[in-house]
């Protein structure tokens, strides 16, 4: 990246080649049988999305209709919107099913009996949300009698191909450590296997999400897709978890420093709440918002320190006493975000690819 | 708001007639010779903008140039960047100082020195920005000799124009309450007032932000102007701090309902972090990321539930008995946000004024 020096304003810089490693490393570690439908809400861009068509990535998966349409529109034509169907834009998703394969997400009994008053006049896929322990939404797993009656109103609609059932496992983000992160996803993964073989009369594939659990299962079995979004760029959480890599970090915010104050050893970026989000871990006690890598001033420098606070368009790192003194308004600095999701999203006006 | 029914995703509302009584009634309540110099960081939105200009606004505050240059499009001629001055985009903010009343901010002895290599080639205004105990930028108030220097080396700077002391004492945002909030104010205000007569040599005008602090002061001896941005919109933190009302508040977000889950009283909707965002008040010893006062289905009804949990494009209330029997997939909710500005940010795409 030689044109940090050209930045004037907070920017979202993306490495392509790290996308690249990330893409290539998660497809060759799968079997076979099992197909990487990427999650595209976490760069939700057009140019990454070019580069993993390039790759062989056919069948995605976005989180809105709008989302949806976009990547279509380079091409993609098999599509899940892994949200849980919005009523509201249905006769927008009918449209669009009418030119690619689009699977829309069913995840109450509720929804399946509205959709039975729908008419569906072309082909459109579904998968049964379920919901294995993270309790955001779908159907409790245990609930057996709701997702059989939910599958059979569904089977009764003219036109609509159930695929399976689909689960985000989030509570691999509340883990510990990796550890915890494959404890929790062998137990959600064995729940998904047994509903399965319990619901084979429907013939169901199994669809898994979810960066960490995905990226540390060694048991694939009767897994038939995985659903991961945020491996294509990784973030301090995925860092903190033991799921990548330093080096496997492909995305940076370069701000400009635009106050120093030697008596609290303290430099203030113009970056802030709208442009990193306000997500945050607890490292060695402290909230961070950010992990600062790297200087561009006069010379380019490492450095080794966290964005500590924010407000809505400053935040504020602590600067060891001897980087301190060589730090000058105007310079630049690279920060790592906590959540590389939301923070490209914010920056989606202000974000480079190289 | 007649047209919710016709919304069809995450949208946020801005009721005109609320913003108006809010500009009118904080104008109403100051002195005639304090200035409200709003800041526009909140709304940064061109329709509040000419709303505002309509009231006999005329000179504004922003937080970046790309705001300043935005507003300046749209005829306002008088314009402060409340924010340290940032280098890299120097050249265009002299370009943009040519045609309009603009104003820097200079925070430390450092810019002021960098400053003073720059070619200003056309008259330019400037604050000197002073930390009252807030601790994020700015020459801190009792180390008078810092002030004296830089104050000596900027006003050798030919076209440089020194304005006054600037603060942004965003301790009010820490309250517990109103009592608080003015305690905070007073001291800082104190301290203003003390540099005014120290530095008068200088001739400093006073300028001081933040909402809560501007809306609860009751003596403005000696204060020229006030930058609060806030009490446009006003929002759940305002009304937390006991700085507006209810009907005060004049921004909601429209969220439609996607799922239901009666075992656990809960709804999902399509409303997330990159809606909200994920700042968050304590209530009750909650987490709270939204407050929800209205229901959009068959019929419109009051509700009153907090949204307690959020994802990324997903959010969760908790719903009475009696209401929960009554909501179905593709109603639509209205919440109101924790704070404004950073929703007001993230939904600039799916923004509607009325």
């Amino acid at each position: 990246m030689d044109n940090v020096l050209n930045i004037k304003k907070p920017t979202f810089i993306v490495n392509s080649d790290i996308v690249y490693n990330n893409v290539q490393q998660l497809k060759k570690s799968l079997p076979a049988n099992v197909l990487l439908r990427p999650h595209f809400k976490t760069h939700d861009n057009i140019e990454i999305g070019n580069l993993m068509k390039a790759m062989g990535i056919e069948k995605i998966t976005v989180s809105s209709f709008e989302m949806a349409e976009k990547f279509a529109n380079i091409g993609f034509s098999d599509i899940t919107i892994a949200f849980p169907v919005n009523f509201n834009e249905f006769d927008s998703i009918l449209k669009l099913a009418k030119s690619i394969n689009l699977n829309i997400i069913i995840s109450s009994i509720e929804a399946a009996t509205l959709l039975s008053q729908r008419n569906i006049y072309c082909r459109l896929g579904y998968f049964v949300e379920v919901d294995t322990g993270y309790h955001r939404s779908g159907i409790l797993w245990d609930d057996k009698n709701e997702i059989q009656k939910t599958l059979e109103v569904l089977s009764q609609i003219s036109n609509l191909k159930f695929r399976g059932f689909l689960t985000h496992n989030g509570l691999t983000y509340s883990a510990k450590n990796r550890e915890e992160v494959i404890k929790y996803t062998v137990s959600s993964n064995k729940i998904m296997k047994d509903l399965k073989k319990e619901f084979k009369y429907f013939n169901p594939i199994i669809s898994v999400g979810d960066t960490p659990g995905c990226l540390s299962m060694k048991d694939f079995s009767e897994i038939n897709e995985i659903r991961p979004g945020n491996f294509v760029y990784f973030d301090l959480m995925q860092l903190k978890l033991g799921i990548c890599q330093l080096p496997d970090i492909a995305v940076r915010i370069i701000c400009p420093v635009v106050d120093i104050n030697r008596m609290r050893n303290e430099i203030v970026i113009y970056g802030g709440a709208v442009h990193f989000s306000k997500e945050y871990l607890i490292i060695d006690g402290q909230t961070v918002y950010g992990k600062a890598t790297k200087i561009h001033g006069e010379k380019i420098y490492q450095i080794s320190s966290y964005l500590t606070a924010l407000s809505q368009e400053h935040g504020i790192l602590r600067i060891d006493n001897q980087s301190i003194n060589q730090i000058k308004p105007g310079d630049k600095i690279e920060i790592i975000p906590v959540h590389s999701c939301l923070t490209a999203n914010l920056m989606k006006k202000n974000t480079l690819v190289f």
